[in-house]
């Protein structure tokens, strides 16, 4: 059983107020580069694993898709999601994503923003995913950049020159991280990139992109404090199809 | 043109003493797992980019490769692969891997061991091979690992606590990367392993495996001085093959 965090009142209360709980999609910073990643929507069927608040899954169904299923673990996720929604071609169910039953529909896209990370069998998950997905299906996701997961004790170190340093270790040891976000002890698994992409690849998946997510130079230009996340990448973005 | 180091007395020398010029493929540490990452030998015609001292050549060889060729930019290099090996099925060539013209034969693998980083058109190189490979043909690199080569200092620090962690920074900025590693000045190439594999991707090549080198535990267990290096990989290991 994952653990489920977004439904603990403290950090449900901190991620509320993240600029991404509030602007949703656009007030995600890697969220032009996912979106680049996407197929044309319009008419496909799609799955968002961990769809959170809903936002993706509305977007979606603004972009054309004929339906959109959003699963999440969190019972207060979900429930503002059918609050904010009125679709009758977007559907929510509650889900631990460990162990998740798909229907029988199948579907065109599968997508996931920042929830796999928190997936001990993601073999197990990915395989019920490529089965649900059509003949040459799309799945498009990303997760924690491993070199932001793997730390023992994430956090940046200033040389003497003044240059600021992250302080990397334990990257091949793969596994659980526990780590203050919002609140302490949220569990996150650690695995490398390379575990990533193998992992599609043995499930028969083709890579089609890999992306190691660090602001642009005009997103610099409106938002400077975000410097440091071109020093070692924040989030990892992957587009495959099913092979 | 690539800076030809091989040929500067002093690193030639210290080259000279590393286990992996002494003691050939099998005092490289990632070969075992570059090694797995092979097709069968037997019967192929086979290219290796920066072949060296020309082990992997002999090697092929003896596993019944039908014909290697080696291609080196250091004269020194090359000539005491001459000097190593009798057999008319080997040839070697000198050749600036950034200029490279590839002879009409089509190879049925591509092999490169620790070379690619030196090369700043690595999209012009990669584009020959591919198009000198036959339909399935294979390719099998191992780079520096981009973790590795990003610092603008590389090097470790050690925590309050006693725990090594790798200084890492300038990651997303790719370039040249200027280190003392046996002669002061040499000039590597940073790219992320996201613009490696997109780049493969982009050339019609499939990813078939990604592995983030490190020392195994019964490895550790011989070196335990490579321990380090299960904190952040020193080698990225790819293969691929000809879509």
């Amino acid at each position: 059983m994952t653990q489920n965090i977004y439904d603990d009142e403290e950090f449900f209360q901190g991620y509320a107020r993240l600029p991404r709980s509030i602007e949703g999609l656009e007030g995600m910073a890697e969220w032009p580069a996912l979106r680049a990643l996407l197929p044309e929507l319009r008419g496909l069927n799609v799955l968002d694993l961990g769809c959170g608040y809903g936002w993706f899954c509305r977007f979606a169904r603004q972009q054309g898709a004929a339906y959109v299923l959003g699963v999440d673990v969190s019972e207060r996720m979900l429930a503002r999601a059918r609050a904010s929604t009125q679709d009758d071609a977007i559907a929510y169910a509650r889900a631990d994503l460990e162990k998740l039953q798909l229907p029988g529909r199948p579907f065109d896209l599968a997508y996931s923003s920042l929830a796999l990370h928190y997936i001990a069998d993601l073999g197990g998950l990915m395989a019920k995913v490529r089965a649900s997905l059509v003949p040459d299906g799309r799945l498009v996701f990303s997760v924690e950049h491993p070199i932001f997961s793997a730390p023992a004790q994430p956090g940046w170190s200033v040389t003497p020159a003044g240059r600021k340093t992250w302080r990397l270790d334990r990257y091949l040891d793969e596994g659980p991280r526990s780590t203050d976000w919002i609140t302490k002890g949220v569990i996150k698994q650690h695995r490398t990139i390379a575990s990533y992409l193998n992992l599609l690849v043995r499930l028969g998946f083709v890579i089609a992109h890999v992306e190691e997510w660090g602001p642009t130079q005009a997103q610099l230009v409106e938002h400077p404090e975000w410097a440091e996340e071109r020093e070692r990448p924040p989030f990892l973005l992957v587009a495959a199809r099913r092979g």
